[in-house]
């Protein structure tokens, strides 16, 4: 690709990360991939309010624990928590990516991502990550309901 | 150090890493730090037979999704699954390590450790690494705890 020559191309990636898993691995990898060769992944760790707000759950790890992990990873050139109050529109204003990578389990924040783009006229491309490995523990509920089915015998 | 210059030191560490969290980067990354400048750390993850037979548990992820996460790790050169049966002497003289690196919670590893270094005359050092963070989520046991209490409510 020729502007991918030209420049390093920008990945965001976006989730909260509470129990890593290989699921988690797999979508960063592939949302690198998507960037061309030589990408960089900034990776947008969601802050516990946001979480709660969101998903009406606390998070198991805290925030800065969750971002040191996911800063940890090999794929990963970066982990940034997000704003408070949540805000796609100034995530994409500070790190100015040129793609933008949504999870298979992201509908939400692709819609809402798309929506920014659309409001903004951010030069932005989406790219959707598909699922990986059905049977595998990809899933952070998956582990935590196997955890707890676990302590019941 | 002298030794350290003409050669890369090989670290060994090992662990099971179920749920994996700061705590084991940072003994990770300790581990490392402790073979110098430009050592290699490799990492033996315990197969779920031996976590069932010496921790009396099965573990919540599968052998081969644990050893591919600690290899997504920046700090792990290499993961490698241990020896079905689980043995350290052939383990040792598998790596060839210089430094066998042992975690806070390994007393039952590091007795072995140093008596298989005595019984065959390996030429390897151990030490050991502190815990890290005690507030801090360091363990799976208390990542578990909490999640299962959680349920509960």
């Amino acid at each position: 690709m020729v502007s991918g020559a030209r420049k390093k191309r920008v990945v965001l990636a976006s989730g909260t990360f509470d129990l890593i898993h290989l699921g988690h691995v797999k979508y960063l990898e592939e949302a690198k991939k998507a960037g061309g060769k030589n990408a960089e992944l900034i990776v947008i760790v969601a802050r516990d309010s946001t979480v709660e707000k969101r998903k009406g759950k606390r998070t198991v790890m805290p925030e800065d624990q969750r971002r040191a992990l996911v800063e940890s990873l090999k794929v990963v050139d970066e982990a940034i928590l997000g704003f408070e109050g949540f805000s796609i529109d100034k995530v994409i204003e500070k790190i100015t990516p040129d793609l933008v990578a949504v999870g298979h389990d992201q509908e939400g924040i692709e819609r809402e991502v798309r929506k920014a783009i659309e409001d903004k006229k951010f030069n932005v491309q989406v790219v959707r990550i598909g699922r990986f490995g059905k049977k595998e523990l990809n899933s952070s509920s998956k582990i935590m309901r196997k955890i707890v089915e676990s302590f019941k015998r």
